[in-house]
């Protein structure tokens, strides 16, 4: 039986996302120099580690726990890469190497960056093995926000506010409604400019948590269902991965925390204050939100939701 | 952090999917009786055991191991069938019930039936709480296949033929062949007449584990890529939910099979061995199958493969 990343099927979507290979592969090409000794956490297939090899490296050191490493190995082994990378099937964040690296390279990148809580094994591995010289890639990554109107999911809400076999399910339609989820955002769903929620410079990051507080201003008039989170990352210096709404479509989708089990009409000059945090929690992140808006009819509508 | 049918999501999926909807609920108010002690193995949000109430069931024992039963109780409580119906949050591996039933209610059905593994500890429920003249509902799960064209898998696959960043990643793409995948099969997909593979007589089958050799003829010329398995369900007599590529769409897929890392050219006249055969893993079955084709030019091709 295989899961996630043990899925082929997983390795395809990643691997087909144009613009994940695009800005990687330039990125890697632009700072792994020949020479360099680098390290790749959470290798999958192994492309980062051979892409890096194609640059110059003279060793990597590519980690992943999946047993997807065997078939990893069999890959680079193809591509001529045997004697330059050495894979460890193994826990990042007990793992240690014989050596301190030029060079990390990570495709940790979860939706909104956080989801999949991969950020703390790779803080604590850089801090094991990075040279003090060495590269973070990605370099940065921003954590984004808009103010979102998302009707097809409330759509889905107002299902429960219907009877289902002539029996009452409105009870599901408030928790449903508190529930974050993922979709593609498209750019005439933001009904705010977009705000930069944290920046995290992956050479100095020092915990893999989020909690900050943000006020979206609304730019437009209409109804707002929420909070849209996606990254923006900088994978080297002028090579960025942008993953909004306005951004060419990726395997990443956006993260929506909706506002609560009713949309606010909203217009141009009322704004929201966010309070969000994420901390991790196994292979995941628990979520937790509140949301104030004002407008001019609801002072301060307040609004509290968490994943857990 | 929500995970599976903790989250509501998953019962909009279900709970929308008219369907599912439609077919229990004709199927509970023709069997259950007024006055009948029923079970309800894998409530979920407690529909079926609600419908069960309002067709006269005096009690209801609706049994989950999700978090999501507290949820369910409320439900029924705002139906008003809380004092008919006790939820009971634990394995149905090994509780038993103070008193006999007359009814024994599961949607345990996974896609091509089995997945999700919930037959056996339906098999040891029904064993231990049924009335020997006591009813199960569904009463027939028949499990069918036919030989299938599946252009879009394969072109996915054909993916990993061509050089991904320039290095070469045609390791995957037998591998990725041999997978198991679902999909929404269309009528003009199929190339072959369904066939039976098992009836599942769910008063009588004695274990949740399948291992059959079917012989499946081409109907037309063409490209096979492999066999898809599906479930046709009698949930009571008459009441019949249909899942396969003729019938109206629901929220199960088609489960594939491939024939391996090529599709086979196909003709009248031509047909295929398939030898398939599952075995519950967990809350999966771990599959294996093995495919002959005897064509004209290829005598007893001949493919084997397995979902560990």
């Amino acid at each position: 039986m295989l899961h996630g990343y043990d899925q082929i099927g997983m390795h395809f979507r990643m691997l087909s996302d144009r613009m994940r290979m695009d800005t990687f592969q330039r990125a890697i090409s632009n700072v792994v120099k020949p020479g360099d000794v680098v390290c790749d956490f959470g290798t999958g297939s192994g492309v980062l580690a051979m892409l890096a090899c194609r640059a110059g490296a003279s060793k990597v050191y590519a980690i992943d726990r999946s047993n997807f490493i065997k078939t990893a190995a069999e890959l680079c082994k193809a591509n001529g890469f045997e004697d330059r990378i050495t894979f460890l099937k193994t826990d990042a964040r007990t793992v240690d190497l014989p050596e301190t690296v030029d060079v990390l390279i990570s495709e940790w990148l979860g939706n909104a960056a956080l989801e999949e809580n991969m950020l703390p094994p790779l803080i604590g591995l850089r801090d094991r093995v990075l040279k003090p010289a060495g590269i973070m890639l990605p370099g940065i990554v921003r954590i984004m926000a808009a103010p979102v109107r998302a009707s097809n999911r409330f759509e889905q809400i107002t299902f429960f506010s219907q009877p289902i076999c002539d029996l009452d399910f409105q009870g599901l339609a408030n928790p449903f409604a508190q529930e974050r989820f993922w979709a593609h955002i498209e750019p005439e769903e933001l009904i705010g400019e977009p705000q930069l929620v944290t920046e995290l410079d992956m050479r100095t990051v020092s915990n893999g948590s989020l909690a900050e507080t943000i006020t979206l201003k609304f730019a437009e008039q209409g109804l707002c269902h929420g909070v849209a989170l996606w990254f923006d990352a900088e994978v080297a210096p002028g090579v960025s991965l942008p993953t909004g709404p306005h951004a060419a479509r990726t395997h990443w989708r956006q993260v929506i925390f909706p506002i609560g089990p009713t949309a606010i009409e909203v217009s141009p000059g009322h704004h929201m204050e966010v309070k969000i945090s994420a901390h991790g929690a196994g292979s995941d992140v628990d979520w937790s939100w509140s949301i104030g808006v004002k407008t001019d009819i609801t002072q301060d509508l307040h609004y509290s939701f968490s994943s857990i």
